[in-house]
């Protein structure tokens, strides 16, 4: 039977449609295209003068394992205005867009590295969203990775991306209202109290004593997984030392039966961060993109999804047979 | 220079990324592969018996030239029902997923029909949606096409689907809400003025006595166009018959222009209806599946949309040199 379920915080309902609960081999996929190479590649050591300068590196051996550096075509900028308009309203598109590149391998994902190196990312991620809030005109950060060409990727080579807004989307506001809502109405985080219903159920895939990866109950995407730290941090800049290992480890072993489950699919994951002023529980949400939203979706917000959250967590659990 | 623009009525922005205004060639693409053909298509003359019973028809010189019958894995189903869950929001999946067959060509899109056709075309949709109103358990009912795999489409032969909800999706909700909120503080409908407005811009299209086409000011997608009818009108049931006719006409229009410019790309197109209630102005959302929206898109609810309204509607107007 399918269900048209609720996202626990946000007016958004999804169909998971149980009647066609895709097998993970049922999603068959064109293997990536390999664009380029180390030669000509952006983003691979030798390179670096491809790039705009650099903001920041973190080295290994004298070398670099992580840099980065401005979009050459950033959607917003610290140089943008526009003006009024009589009617519409509309915002100088005002901020910053940088490249984070995680690895210096050319055609590697993040699964190849060390619990050591991926921390060594969120490190980096941490250090430009403190310099970054400390402009008042950003209202919010988001940091996000498209990997491969249907999830958005135009180049090969792994790199995360941070786009700095003058604005709080709406999407996340109204999270934040909803998390305010909660509290006053039960005394707890809706986050802290959803992680532990989640690992309850059948929904749960992955347990250490910091951090938990649970398929969520209202998924959008087959196969989305949401990995959190069990404390309620509502950033990274709030992670301790090993808390930021065990979000590595657990990342790893997402992305590795992600992975392994789907082939290498194209995915995207983010992070999901609070506004400058707080509130929001801290996770990374990450989802291969092996379905496509279509009118239904696009028209009107409610998304249908063809494999149970479910029926994932048991893939990722028990691995494919 | 980059601008960040407020949808008009819902809480959601666009960012215009004009230093990437990206012109109707650099969008090149794979044709969409030809999948099967007559003997197999489950929706070409002859194989009606393929599909599940049919439930309305319209017929010319005695053959059906469109038809309606229910989707055989559907989303919502008027069977469904579904247990309470003690912490999360769930509904049964109630409601109806219908097929509607717009033509008897296995390789035709709706731009090859003529003016009358796809006039029939809408008394389909509204005959449906007149029947399906009845249904009190039913807040709202959205019609779409998926044209192409890049659009969602998993068969070539053309074809639109009618999702009947128990829910209100909250996209459409609030809309309405702030249309309300607009009549209450202006006088009019927002989008009585905003279709004006758009017509006076550079963002206008196309129009004649009954319907304007413009590609909107906060567009979501690249070369996105709204078909309007001037008049206030809530849903399809509305028209008068010289109305229809008139829509047809932009109709077509739109869809061959769209074809011209970007190469018969996969595309989507949705009506723009009201809820039971009201209160919403009719229109038809017609774009393109030329770009992919990634991690950025998926984690904020904002969007990147690389070419300017005005750009598009310019290409709209004088065709691609």
């Amino acid at each position: 039977m399918n269900e048209l379920r609720k996202d626990p915080l946000l007016d958004r309902w999804v169909i998971i449609a149980k009647n066609r609960n895709m097998r993970p081999r049922e999603f068959r996929h064109e293997p990536e295209n390999v664009v380029g190479d180390e030669k000509t590649c952006f983003f691979c050591p030798g390179n670096e003068h491809m790039t705009p300068p650099e903001i920041s590196r973190i080295e290994e051996d004298g070398r670099w394992i992580i840099r980065c550096f401005p979009n050459k075509f950033p959607a917003l900028s610290v140089e943008d205005m526009s003006e009024e308009d009589d009617f519409y309203v509309k915002k100088a598109a005002y901020g910053r867009h940088e490249i984070i590149v995680e690895l210096p391998y050319h055609n590697k994902d993040m699964s190849y590295l060390d619990v050591d190196h991926i921390s060594n990312v969120w490190d980096m991620y941490c250090s430009r969203l403190k310099e970054i809030r400390k402009d008042p005109q950003i209202k919010y950060i988001s940091i996000f990775k498209n990997w491969g060409h249907r999830a958005g990727a135009s180049l090969q080579h792994s790199h995360s991306q941070l786009i700095a807004m003058p604005i709080v989307p709406s999407q996340i506001q109204e999270e934040v209202d909803a998390l305010i809502e909660y509290r006053e109405r039960k005394g707890s985080c809706a986050f802290c109290d959803i992680w532990r219903k989640e690992m309850e159920s059948e929904r749960g895939i992955y347990e250490d004593e910091h951090t938990v990866v649970f398929a969520p109950y209202a998924s959008r995407f087959p196969y989305e997984m949401r990995i959190m730290p069990k404390r309620h941090i509502d950033s990274l800049a709030g992670f301790k030392r090993e808390e930021k290992i065990s979000l590595a480890k657990a990342f790893k072993t997402a992305l590795t039966s992600l992975n392994q489950i789907l082939d290498y699919p194209a995915h995207n994951f983010y992070l999901h961060s609070s506004p400058n002023e707080g509130h929001l529980h801290f996770y990374i949400a990450i989802f291969p993109r092996i379905t496509r939203w279509a009118g239904f979706e696009l028209a009107n917000g409610v998304i249908i999804n063809v494999v149970s959250p479910e029926s994932a967590a048991e893939y990722y659990r028990t691995g494919v047979p």
